[in-house]
């Protein structure tokens, strides 16, 4: 079973707390540090333990005192500053060795301590130690007790180290690697062969400009031709003198991320490079097997963003149109009552289509991102600056959140004209649809297979009904906070979640699906390209409805574990049917190559090819790091600021 | 009604749209473009019309054709110089003036259509354009004609101009602000006056380096010292023949940002800076105020990610202990079956844990971010940094989908046991709850009140059968793919999405909860932190489950309109119970100021001074910019690049 961490030791009495955890700094917290129900400090002993506390001290007071760990307000690092003050630090790392064997054997869970601490403070100089100390060294040193003398060297910086085992074109799936390592008999030698650069290894940390030897794993040919499968190989590729790459090795660095900027990661080719037989490290190939990935998961994970963004665009679109004829009623002074109606329609429908499509955005790009895998962390393919360009959407003009506040409260002020049976209707018919309230709040989900739900009209009716269904609850909500004497401020505060705010959400949705169901049914559409069109509706209108699948059943629009699994076997079904469509659809909103500046996502989909083209044009891709003596000559003395701590 | 945009239009016929729209370089896309069902030209010109596609060319192959706009591969552009080039590129439109004032009114969406082509190419130049000739001219233009020869100035860019509404302490709440202009009888003149730093006018775009004019809101006081409320003033703040502040001004730029960095958003105080009365720009007081906002959304966007935190940190260290025992087994070259065991579900657990736990940090950085408003999007704040130095998790060592899969397979590998009724257990007992499979798959959701829910236990039992019923599901899923004759790979492949997936995804969080409830309630626990443990433990149990609501109505787990709303209801019930002790919760695991290196985040909670100290201590935040020049006396000459378009 699980352990019960620390429960065994005592968690002190509060005098060591007190000296273990300083106060804090008094300021407008205080207040609230005194509402609180428990003294933090016991928690803090409670959780870490009074040992692991002290290491904690230990480290983060080391790195405050050192002015080579000092913070430089406004500082804008260029990145190659920033990778050579990285290794700096790094070395700096070695002469605290904050952690001895026999603490870490005693407790490991120091270690871990001690990973996290540093990281907290930046995991670019985290990261490149434990690479080298723990990764490298330690699939050496768990491989054979014969490299005991090389790993010495490791812990002494005499050599530096990184882990190469990912290539250009092949990532989680390690069957696909492809650098060859082919035993010559006559020499008693492996040769390390790069067939091309797609088998380029990539993504390598520290090997960008530091390190001087890889792990390195390749498929192992014997001399028969025979493939031996995936083997790990120790190989030189800078000489330790100069930090100049070895005859027969190209190895550079990858370029800017869209974080851990301090860390370089690298790539590297071989030519026939020869390496004595005692550097492999494994007898027999013990890397798991991973086996071939579905990758119908991706045309799922991206296509009902596809679909979204065609939805979305159109609705910008129309509501541009909207608000052109607002504005010329603006512009000609019109003091109507449908030019006032025009501007709260306008404003409640904008208000809820900012959250919805600047969340959206975010949410595809990120998406993207995880979907390309490490390339999509490249700063150079740009779904980094795509993404954060966008994220201020979230917030300027108004939070998201405030905003949807702003939407409910239009739709609430309807509930009067309902109650009462008045008639009513708004300038451009968006909350029409609350005429037919008691009616739609009576409607159940009828389809009786997935075919049945391959319409946009299926997704539209439940958003009808959750449109009401959310309204009425929003509404007996309010009433009772009310009731119960709360303020109107209050009240309307405790209905947010998962009322107004869902309200909003739902009503402006299903505007956009009504919108785009109502042009893609338009008669006019041309023949070729109605099919396709109604099956972005339909995907976009289930996927977003997916999301409320909870409160259709909670609500009793649906019921049984069929209504769930159409409504999903759909959308699995319409991803089904675009996949071909896909890249085409892709093809009519993308901007030009020159725009979109992204070597992943240009229209010839050479992805690797143009990566690697623009790889090697940036000009200190394969340049020597400026401050190489500081790793060939000035070694660090392991241990030499222990007594500091 | 909506309009059906573009649909009277006719999509023009094959010749016509294979002029306007060129073929896409050759490649390996090809073979995917020729699957499409549809002709993408045909789609294009139906989407846009003729008349946008031109519009659409024209602006990208005037940007590609001027090397201002060149793409530099691996160019590693410093925030000064980047802003620079912002403020040329910005210049250049004006020299390019794309639309006239005629074709904007014959068509508004071709504005609509510029902006984004501008926009994609790159957002700073963009904003900065528009900011100045649209919000700054326009918010200007539409309070009187009397201002129709400064706006000529605007458009000819002898001043430039921005929009200073937000204050530092006070964003979307527009009553909030409390810069004043008070009103001097004697001189006709205003005064327009910042009481104190938190009333700077802060994030104002275009401010930073660049304007010399802004529109300033501030609450006018007449001389009988009563505040007539928010109203608009234009200010001038720098001179424009050198680009120097004015006196009584101090204005500077708010450092670097998580993107848009080519955009100068600025910061600006007033010390009694006098204006003619004419300056004023509404006679009453025209901005919507907003009223007050709810604050409790906040905490319940951040609760549960707390209380996520305390529940994964502790999983995170019971399962490194779970390691250690499995890797002295392995430096001990144990090769007993209980020793594969351990690799195999050490295994599963780690896959399947990286994804929840890097997501999870993802989303909640995320979460943070906007929470924080724009401050959140402020680089010194490193919010960005916390979010990007995490985002790799996601991908490497596997990417988190097919991570998930192998936890999954792993526990389909159960079935025969179960089906078979043999006796199976686990080293660490994580499957245990399997052995009550048919049992289980029986229960039902009891609880009868909101009160009934408040313990992590009802959580725990509604995962214990949300992994027995993914697992039927699953497993009925993946037979019935193979009875339809698809190989193991394909079956494999198309149960992932909804089954799988999810499968793996409610294990791993029945694990983290069961681990963490077992913690929170073992009587050794003290008495004084107890009660807060057991409702972190509750909260991160029922929001987490909150989102698979769905498939407990589905799979008929829950029924009614009361289960969801019970849940609901807890978490916000939990949710407020907790307030109080947030402060003190964070205070446990935050490091150290130094380390977190965060003026929004420092102990103290004096977040307004302390950014306020962080952006006076840039070097650089009150300088001129070195390209003054191409401001005060280079000026654009409207239009002079029309022709080459």
């Amino acid at each position: 079973m699980a352990p019960t961490l620390n429960l065994k030791e005592p968690t002190g009495n509060q005098s060591s707390w007190e000296t273990l955890l300083p106060d804090f700094p008094k300021g407008p917290l205080c207040k609230y540090r005194k509402k609180a129900s428990f003294n933090w400090k016991e928690m803090a002993v409670l959780l870490d333990g009074e040992d692991i506390i002290q290491l904690k001290n230990r480290i983060f007071s080391a790195l405050e005192s050192d002015p080579l760990f000092a913070r430089c307000p406004g500082e804008d690092l260029c990145r190659e500053k920033y990778q050579e003050l990285t290794f700096l630090r790094c070395k700096r790392l070695f002469e605290y060795d904050f952690l001895t064997q026999q603490e870490i054997i005693e407790n490991p869970l120091k270690i871990f301590n001690m990973v996290i601490c540093i990281g907290m403070y930046d995991w670019s100089p985290c990261l490149q130690y434990f690479l080298h100390c723990g990764v490298f060294a330690g699939t050496i040193l768990s491989a054979s007790e014969r490299f005991a003398d090389f790993v010495k060297q490791v812990y002494s910086m005499e050599i530096f180290g990184c882990f190469a085992l990912t290539e250009l074109s092949h990532g989680t799936n390690t069957k696909g690697i492809r650098t060859t390592a082919t035993f010559d008999h006559n020499t008693q030698e492996f040769i390390i062969n790069t067939p091309d650069f797609e088998a380029a290894k990539f993504w390598v940390g520290n090997m960008g400009k530091h390190a001087t030897h890889a792990v390195v794993y390749a498929q192992l040919y014997t001399p028969d031709g025979q493939c031996q499968g995936l083997h790990s190989f120790i190989v030189q590729i800078r000489d330790t003198k100069t930090l100049l790459p070895v005859p027969g090795v190209m190895v550079g660095d990858i370029g800017k991320k869209l974080g851990q900027n301090g860390l370089d990661n690298g790539f590297a080719t071989f030519h026939n490079v020869r390496i004595p037989k005692e550097n492999i490290l494994n007898i027999a190939g013990d890397v798991t097997a991973e086996g071939k990935y579905s990758s119908s998961i991706k045309q799922w994970r991206l296509l009902p963003y596809l679909a979204a963004a065609y939805a979305l665009d159109y609705f910008s679109k129309s509501l541009f149109e909207n608000f052109v004829e607002f504005y010329a009623g603006l512009l000609t002074k019109q003091r109507s009552q449908r030019q006032a109606d025009l501007g709260r329609e306008i404003h409640a429908l904008s208000a809820a289509s900012k959250p919805l499509s600047s969340w959206t955005a975010q949410q595809a790009a990120q998406e993207c991102r995880e979907a390309c895998g490490g390339h999509g962390y490249l700063a150079m393919n740009r779904l980094g600056e795509i993404r954060n360009d966008n994220d201020p959407n979230c917030t300027y003009e108004g939070d998201n959140n405030v905003l949807l506040q702003q939407t409910s409260s239009y739709l609430m002020s309807w509930m009067n004209c309902i109650r009462d049976k008045a008639p009513f209707e708004s300038p451009f018919g968006t909350i029409n649809v609350l005429q037919d309230y008691h009616h739609i709040l009576g409607w159940k989900f009828t389809a009786i297979s997935v075919e049945d739900c391959m319409d946009s009209s299926v997704p539209l009716a439940a958003y009808k009904w959750l449109v009401c269904y959310l309204l009425r609850e929003s509404d007996l909500k309010l009433s009772k906070e009310k009731q119960s004497g709360r303020s109107d401020f209050e009240a309307k505060n405790n209905c947010q979640v998962y009322y107004c705010r869902s309200l909003a959400i739902a009503f402006i949705e299903q505007t956009v699906l009504q919108r785009y169901h109502a042009y893609t049914h338009d008669p006019n559409i041309p023949s070729t390209l109605q099919p396709v069109l109604k099956n972005l509706s339909a995907l976009y209108g289930l996927w977003s409805l997916s999301k409320h699948l909870a409160v259709l059943y909670q609500g009793g629009y649906a019921s049984g574990e069929q209504a769930g699994r159409f409504i999903q076997d759909a959308i699995l079904e319409l991803c089904c049917r675009l996949k071909d469509d896909a890249v085409a659809l892709v093809d009519v909103f993308a901007p030009p190559d020159f725009i979109l500046n992204s070597p992943i996502g240009k229209a010839s989909g050479e992805l690797y090819k143009n990566m690697w083209a623009e790889i090697l044009q940036g000009s200190k891709a394969l340049n020597r790091p400026s401050w190489w003596a500081e790793f060939c000559i000035n070694k660090p003395v392991i241990g030499r600021l222990r007594s500091r701590l």
